[in-house]
């Protein structure tokens, strides 16, 4: 049975769902909203252990998943959601040694999905302009344990990509329809692109340029993520919920003819 | 550059989008609702590359992306769609290496995405009690190349599972709440279950047993996907969606007080 | 308690919720899918009441609701939905004496809600340019006897409208963008501007000209109704549903400054 | 042209499109977030001008539609809103001169609209047993101008209702199903029932006990409403929606076989 070790990122769930996510290391504390943890009393516990903060209220130890990493992370910018990113490595065919461009580095929600992708073999190059941005991303890719599997490069994507011949490309960035030419070229033929857009207009922008430029198999969607609250004998939607993140636009570039 | 070879897997994608996916090998023939082709004439042709049938209808020769395959398998039941299946792989923390059960293989399109989350080296245990579904997805995990991921086992699993200690379990079958002591026999404490459950009858009844059996961190989820029109001067969705598959369930379980 | 008397519509519900409806008249016959009714063992019998078909199918005698009879329609295009026309009744408050263009008659769906909105002192003026659309909607409007409160004319709406100061416009037909002058020239300040628009791009032009023609309080929506099966046990949506019929676009024309 | 009169209810939109509704008396002042109005200077004033606050921001003095009054009513409780009421109205075959029952009036929305509904010659008899609901319904409808359409009866409906043979009964109130006994006793045969009910148990309850009571056509859904950002080159989803008020539940009562 697994057990908190030094260096462990675990997840503290409270009885009362909050989550509180940290680090392990000798002689460090945890404080939440009832109470502090001493981090030496956390660590050699079994996961799934219930542990009790110094005012007594118990806390679950667990390892944080994926999916709790990225609705985590730290973030100065919108980040794509594990609805959107999860359909889009299926749909853009991300494999174990598949070698990915990512456009748009952002806070690396997307990286770090697309990372988990390419793992053990593979590698994902991800530009972004903002010097700022690539170190957030930095840290929070290291923070996940997937800095390995990502090169991280700050620049803007206007004078085009390094690599040339990769599996798939997704971009994340301010007026996609400016790039396709870019794309194109770092494309394997037959791959597959994918992007997150804003808004309508850039929907059709972007549609109109990746016709111009030979790229077929075209998907536009948006997907809908709608929560419950758990109570067995009331169980109903939540109150509220996310309405909008972007459109995913899918295509896959071929030979002109 | 890529090109088709034998025993490849490929999707003729026509100029009308229309989808055909076949295995090449030397001397056969794909007939298609435009014309035939001669695989003869398919086999050393570059990805990406466009064809045209004997009746001079354009195609575009592509590789299946995961997502292809998953909407392209033969089906004997309702499948698990790439909208619930991907968030499922990063909710559930799947990840190269994990040791993975399904209950209820069915015609295992959750089954291919579990093993595409678990390899190159670890391993899905999928259980269904049909042999007939067995075979089915045992046809539908060796046509995606699959199967060495994957070990299927004909059985119920009222008498629980052969595999103990388990980083995920995802469950496609009726009346799950019956089965949730089962589950916890085999998952490692703080591990991850899943499950996709048509009603909320019985999504009622699962929460209650989760609750019972000291499982944590529940969530009820549903997810839509909405499909535009890919037309950029008159962008709109598609008339008509699916508007359920079933709710996703996701909980972890914790030791008992 | 009422009866079904000579030239009442009424509704026949199947005891698999098949639906029927027919104007009752002496000596008339109803064919249904299990077998047939004469409407002289209809008439004089009591709505609610359960009539076995010659087969001794059973059926429930009803009168048909406002939506029913919307549902109903014989149309010859996509017609506007309650989901949508209950909003914008209240949306673009129409009321009992309420004088309202329409611009674009269509099927007459909307005119018909319209109609039942402004009833019985108010008067909608429907405008359609296809006299075979005039004709439609006015057998429509007549068989659910909503024809007294509506004038019908058979015109194009680029050269205007003949009624001003009115309480409110509704539009649907293509490219409504072009209209907004002559919309304006017909509404009274502060009065209520609706459309039901199909495209994104469409909705960008109708805002584009709603803001340089002095329409304020704009509002961009879309109504999405999922429908449930209603097997207590087995509660669950409907497997598919309407994914679009456009987008509802709502402002109010103001004083230019 | 209409202006505005002493005793109106007005509504004064900002620029910034916040809204602030008001009954005009003489010598009164509106205080907003940028500036004040004195009454005087409003009274007198076209709808649809702009006017300036004290400190010079713009205005547009207009008359709120009912979907205003209804969005902005006092509220002690979850209100059902226009999406849900709307629809209703026409599903329920609302029209003037109908005899309507509400079974729960809470702050009054739904009662506004059924009024609005059955106007100028029916009448909704609304009950509810918490006198501060009745008061403040009184108070929201009288302020509407539509208290001369409503009954208010302060009491619970275990007892069952005055009216009989009424033309629709809408009930929005905990655990409907105890009381489908009573409502069927005042429904007339082949009439309309209809409920918001905000949990899936809840709605499973109620299909089960109109099933045994011999009510037919039932319908239950839901209905999602999307706003979208009304920027035209920037056209966009609201980041964030109501993503449930409650399900909507419909059957029609017929004679016991």
């Amino acid at each position: 049975m697994s057990v908190a070790k030094a260096q462990d990122l675990v997840l503290l769930l409270g009885k009362d769902s909050k989550r509180f996510m940290v680090r392990l290391s000798p002689g460090g504390e945890l404080h939440t909203h009832r109470g502090f943890f001493k981090h030496d009393d956390i660590l050699g516990q079994p996961l799934g252990v219930q542990l009790a903060s110094h005012l007594g209220y118990p806390f679950y130890l667990l390892r944080p998943s994926l999916h709790d990493l990225i609705m985590n992370i730290k973030r100065e910018s919108q980040i794509i959601y594990p609805k959107e990113s999860g359909y889009a490595l299926l749909k853009m065919n991300i494999l174990p040694a598949s070698r990915v461009i990512e456009a748009g580095t952002g806070s690396g929600a997307m990286t770090i999905v697309l990372a988990r992708g390419v793992m053990p073999s593979g590698k994902v190059y991800s530009y972004d302009r903002r010097q700022d941005m690539i170190d957030l991303a930095t840290r929070n890719l290291s923070n996940v344990g997937m800095l390995d599997f990502v090169d991280l490069r700050c620049r803007g994507v206007a004078e085009g990509f390094d690599e040339k011949d990769v599996d798939a490309l997704f971009m994340d960035l301010r007026e996609p329809h400016l790039y396709i030419g870019r794309v194109k070229e770092s494309l394997a033929p037959g791959s597959f692109f994918g992007a997150l857009v804003p808004t309508t207009n850039q929907v059709s922008a972007l549609l109109e340029e990746l016709e111009r430029r030979d790229f077929v198999d075209l998907e536009v969607s948006e997907i809908l993520l709608r929560h419950y609250k758990t109570v067995p004998a009331r169980l109903r939607p939540e109150d509220r919920m996310v309405a909008h993140t972007g459109y995913l636009v899918f295509a896959r570039p071929v030979s002109e003819e």
